[in-house]
C-alpha cells in the first residue's frame, strides 16, 4: 500500500536509503527452476553503476550484490530471492548544508509534507540509488524472459535538443551513453561535458524495444500491458512522459493512416501500435519512449526556501549526473523486464488449457 | 489479477460486455458518510453518453444508472457500491460479418490469441462502452474529492493537427467537444464532419487540470502519483501516451530552466513539474496530457485476415465516433478522480498522527 | 482493502445488502474455456436457498441468478463474470422496531462504531443473505475444479450437543440438514423444532472433505492452503473456529503418533495432517471442520442498549434459522471451491516448466 | 502471489532459508513518526531465540537484528523498514543423510512436488527459523499498537494432555515455557524432558489475549478481524486449528446462552464472542486459541520413502524442540500484532470524517 512493491505474480519489493547501511530487493513469485548466476546479476548492476565515465556521477560504489536467499545450486527455488547491496562511498557530509532546505526539482518538500520527517542524506529513499534494487530485480526477470526468447534493448534517442540521426543497435555498447548512433554520441558527450563545466544539466529520451513477446500478454482493461509499462516507466526517478508506438504523434493521424493492416501469417504490415492492441501484445516488436527531465541537482545558484519558509539562495556541491537519462537506460530495461515477466506469468491463467 | 479492478483503498471493479445484458461497476473502499445522489452520477454518465451530437457515435443508449447497494438515505454506508447500466440499443447484427475477421487497430486478434474465444459483438469487453462503468465509479470519487475541495477539469487541446490557440475553461461547456477555445472548436467540428463523410477518423490530445490537491499525495517509489496517473490514462481505450507537466518537452531543457524555484508561503514560481515532485503532489496545480489514437473503426475499405489466416478486404458499417478523444474527456476525468481518491485515502496512513 | 473481495487470481467481489434491490458477485480471473450453464449455478443457489424446510428461515426468495457478463455461448470468456440476484421477499417492516438498538450477537453495534451509519434493514450487509453471492461464485469455481477432477463435500457433523455416529456421504442428500447419518438427522431435526418452538437456536459443526487435490497446492509461508482455508471459513457469518486434520486433538498427541508415515507410491499410511503439510497439499484427502455459533436472532426476550445507551428489553420477530450451520454447508463448500480454484491457478507459476 | 507477504497496509515480506546466509523482513506501510529502538526489536527476538532452555532446540543463534532502512534518528520515516538476521550456527551436515528422503510431518514431499527442487538444509524455507522474521516485523507492529494502548499477551494453555488449572498473566515470565500457571509449568517441564529423553515430542495450545482494541476494527465480509487472525495463526508452522471466543464449544450452546447482552456504557455482560462481532472488534477483550501439532522432527525411528519412491527407515538427529508450541508464543503475539496494526490502519478509511 505504501508502494514499495511492483508486479503481481513476479513481484519485487525494494528497500533502502541512499546513505543508510544498504539497499536491497526481494523478488517474490519467481518460478523455481530458472538457472541464474550471481555474475549475471552483477553485470546488469555494473551497467547502471555510478562512476564509470565523466558523463555520470563520480560516486564510487562497487554495487556488489549479495544473494541472501531463493537461489540454490545455481537455480531459483521458488522461494523469495533476497538481494542486498551495501552502501559504501557515502559522503553524508555533502548534505549537511542542505538539511533544512527544499532543493528545487527534488522531493525534499513533498517528503516533508507527507511524512513530517525525512532522511535528508543523499535524498534518502528518493535517491536514484534506489534504482540499483530495480536493476537487480530486473536481472532475474530478464533470465526468466530469456527462457521464452524475449529480449529487451534500451537506448538514448535524444539528449537535450540533440536527437539521434541513425539507429544501429549494435553501436549501443560502443559509446559511454547507450547511444545507437556513435556520431551523435560524440556530439552529445561534448554537450554534456560543457553542461557539467557550467554546473548545469539536461534531460533526454530513452527508447526501448522488446523482441520475442508472443501475442496475448497484458490484461484487457486496467492492467493493459501498455498501462503497466507506463506505470513502470513513470515510477522511475525523473521520468515525465511515456508513449507507446507512434504515441503522441498518432493523435495527428487519421484512422486509415494509423491502423496496421494484418497480412497472412498473422503479421502486421506496419507497427504504429508499437506491438500492443487493446492493451494486449500482438506479437509485433514492442517499442516505447520515456522522457526524462534534467537532473535537478545543479551547481548553479538557485533560489528556494527552508523549512521555516525563509527564502534562501544556495548551490549544490556533491557528485551528480549531468543527464540522468543515461544511467536510466538499464533501469528502463529492468522495469520493462519485470513488467513483462509479471504479465507472462499472469497470462498462464488466461485459458483453462495451458 | 485479471485486471478488472483499479485502485487500492478506493477500488473499482468493472464488468460487462458491449452487447451483453448490462455493464456495471463495484466500488469497494469508499468511506461511509459521503452525501451523494443518483442524479449526480447520472449527470456524469450523460456527459460521456453516445448519441449527443453528430460528432460522436449515434448509438442511442440512455445509460441510466441503477444503484444496487452501498448508498442508503442519500449517503455512502462504507459497504460496496454496486451500480449497473443495462445495455439497450444493441445492434449485434452490425457485427455478424466481422465475426471471424481481425479488424485492424482493434483487439480482435489479441483477444483471440489470449483467450481462444471472444464475444465479437460490438467489441465485447474491449468496447469503449466499458468506460461508462469508469465514469459511474469516477462520479463517486469526485464526490469524495469535493469534500476536500479538489476539482478536476479535462478538455480537448488538439484534434488531428488542429491545436487550441487559447484556453478559457469556462468555454468547455459551450461547445460539443469539450474545447476551451470556441473558435478552434468550430474549426475542429468542421474537420470531424468532413472525416465522417469520408468514413475516416482522427486522434486527439486531452489535457487535464486538477486543483486543490494538497502536498503529500502519492507514494514515493513505484506508486508515484504520476505513475498511477500514467497507468490510469494508458488504461483508457485508444490512449497511446501520457506526460505530466512539461513532459516530453522538458527533456530538451536544462536543469536551471526546468527546476521550479520555491518562494515564501511554500509556493512555486513556475510549474514545469506539473504539480508532482518525486512522485508526490507538491500543492501546485496538477496538469497532464493524454494522447489518443484515431478511432480504429472506419468505413473506408481495409485489408486484414480472418481467423483462418485468409487475407480479406472489408469495411466497417455501424455507428462510430470520428474521434474517440472527445468522449474520452469525461473518462480521463473519472480515472483521475479514482486515482486521486485512492491516493488521498492511502495518504491517511503516511504518519502516525492524523 | 475494504475486504469485499476474496482470492488472488480467481477472485470474487461481493456486493449488496439484505433489503436493497439486489445482491451480486463479480468473478475476475476465471480462465476462458470453462463450460458452464446458468442451470448449474442455479442448482447450487437452490441448495442454500431459504424457505426449503421448517428447519431454516421461511423467507421465500427465489434466488434466481442473472448472468450479466463473462459467459458467452456456454463457456467462460476470460472476462469478469457478473451475476446478480434480485431481492424480492423483503419485509423491511420487521426491522423497524430494531432500528435504533443493538441486537446481541449481531454486528449492529460494531457497524455503528465502524461506519457511524448502517442499513439496519435485515442486518444490511452483515446478513447471511450475502452468502448467496459466495455460492454463485463458488459454483463457477466448482466447475473449474471439475476439470481437474477435484470434488468437495460438506456436511453437518454435530448440531448442539448431538454428534453424528456414522458417516455415509451418500446419505447427505437424503435428509433436510446435509447429514451423513440419517438416524442422527432425525434426532437433530426434532431438537431443532423444539428449539424453534421455544424461540431459541443452537450452533453446529460442519465438516468438509476435498478429494482429488494434487500435491503441490498452497504457498508455503503466509498463504498456506490451510491458512487460506481458515480465513475463508472464518469469513463465513457466525463461524467461530477452524481445524484441519486432527486439529485441536493433535495438540494432545506425540510426534510418533501424529506423523503420517509415507509408503511406496507416494502414499501416506494415515492422515492426521488432513492432507496439508507445510501449508501445501500432499495429495491426500483434505479434511477440516468449522464451528458455527447459535443463530443470534432468537424470539426469547433479551437485554441490550439502544444507540443512546439506554437499557432496553426486546424480542426479535421475523423469520430466522434455528441453526445457521445447516445452510452454511453449501457456503462452506463454495468458499472451499474458491480457495482451491485460486490456489490451483496460483500453482501454475510455481515452476518454470508447466 | 507466492505468499511471502502478509498484511495490506501494514505489510511484511519475509525472506530467507534456515541455512542460507541470512533471513530477513521488509515492513512496508509503517507510518512515519513511531519511536522505536533496535533494542526493543532485539528483546522480542530474544524471547523466540533458540537455545534458551533445555525445553527448546539447542541451535545457538544470537539472532542479532540489523536494521538496514526505514528508521532514522530513532523513529520510523514512512519508508520500508528492512531488517536482516544473519544465520550463524548452521550445521548443514546434520541434514546430509536426509537430503533425498521425505521426513514424515515435514514439507519435504510437498515442496518437492510443488517446485521440483528444494533447499533441504534445515528444512530450508519451511524451517521455523523463518518465524524470526515475523517476530522482528511484529515488534514494529507492537510499537505502533502501543501508541494506541493496545497490548497483546500470549501463553501456553496446554501441552500434550496437561492443561493449565489457573491463569495468572503475571506468572508467564516466571517460567521457561510462557505458562500463566507455574505449578502446571513444572509438571509440563517434567513431561517435556521425559519426551526429549525418549526422542519424542508433543503438541500444545497457545491462547492469546488482546486488550485495548477499540470497537470498529475488522472489515465486515471477507476480511473479518477473526478471519484475518485465523489466517495469521494457521500460517504459523505446525499450527492446526484456531478458535475465537468460545470457539468450538459454542457450537453446543443455545443462542440464549451464547449471546452477550449489552449494558449501559456500551459494555457487554459476557464475552462468548471473544471480542469480535460480525468480524469487527466490539471493544471487549479479544481472546483466541491456536492448536499446534507435535514437533515433526523426532529421534525415534520412522518409516518413509525417498525421492525414488523406495521405502526407508531412518531417524533424525540434530537439535529440535520437544514442543514447538512454546517458542510459538512470541510468534503468535507477533502475527497478532501485525494483523491488528494492519486493521487499525485500514480502519482509518472507514469514514469520511476521521
Amino acid at each position: 500500500m505504501a508502494g514499495n512493491s511492483f508486479g503481481n505474480i513476479f513481484r519485487i519489493t525494494s528497500f533502502g536509503e541512499s546513505h543508510g547501511p544498504a539497499i536491497g530487493v526481494i523478488i517474490d513469485g519467481c518460478p523455481a527452476g530458472i538457472k541464474i548466476e550471481k555474475e549475471y546479476i552483477q553485470q546488469q548492476l555494473d551497467r547502471r553503476k555510478p562512476g564509470q565515465s565523466d558523463m555520470v556521477t563520480q560516486r564510487a560504489e562497487e554495487d556488489e550484490v549479495h544473494i541472501f536467499s531463493g537461489i540454490f545450486d545455481g537455480q531459483t527455488t521458488g522461494t523469495p530471492i533476497g538481494m542486498v547491496i551495501y552502501n559504501k562511498d557515502m559522503r553524508s557530509g555533502d548534505y549537511d548544508n542542505l538539511k533544512d532546505l527544499f532543493r528545487p526539482g527534488h522531493a525534499d518538500y513533498t517528503y516533508y509534507k507527507k511524512y513530517g520527517i525525512r532522511d535528508h542524506r543523499g535524498s534518502g529513499r528518493s535517491s536514484a540509488r534506489e534504482t540499483a534494487a530495480r536493476v537487480a530485480g530486473g536481472a532475474v526477470a530478464m533470465k526468466l524472459l530469456e527462457n521464452f526468447n524475449i529480449s529487451i534493448t534500451g537506448y538514448i534517442c535524444s539528449i537535450g535538443k540533440i536527437k539521434i540521426k541513425a539507429k544501429d543497435l549494435s553501436e549501443i555498447t560502443k559509446n559511454k551513453i547507450f547511444c545507437p548512433d556513435t556520431n551523435t554520441a560524440i556530439e552529445i558527450e561534448k554537450y554534456l561535458l560543457s553542461l557539467k563545466e557550467k554546473g548545469d544539466s539536461t534531460g533526454g529520451i530513452v527508447e526501448c524495444i522488446v523482441n520475442g513477446v508472443p501475442a496475448g500478454l497484458g490484461e484487457p482493461v486496467f492492467d493493459k500491458l501498455s498501462a503497466d509499462l507506463a506505470k513502470a516507466m513513470l515510477s522511475i526517478n525523473a521520468s515525465r512522459g511515456f508513449e507507446i508506438g507512434d504515441g503522441f504523434a498518432c493523435s495527428e493521424l487519421t484512422g486509415s493512416e494509423n491502423n496496421d493492416p494484418m497480412i497472412s501469417g498473422c503479421k502486421f504490415e506496419s507497427n504504429h501500435a508499437g506491438g500492443i492492441l487493446g492493451g494486449i501484445s500482438n506479437g509485433n516488436e514492442i517499442i516505447f519512449r520515456v522522457a526524462f527531465k534534467p537532473t535537478s541537482s545543479i551547481k548553479l545558484s538557485q533560489k528556494t526556501i527552508d523549512i521555516h519558509d525563509n527564502p534562501i539562495e544556495f548551490s549544490i556541491t556533491g557528485r551528480h549526473d549531468p543527464c540522468v537519462a543515461i544511467r536510466a537506460v538499464p533501469v528502463v530495461e529492468a522495469m520493462t523486464a519485470i513488467t513483462l515477466a509479471d504479465h507472462l506469468l499472469r497470462d498462464r491463467n488466461s485459458r483453462l488449457e495451458f
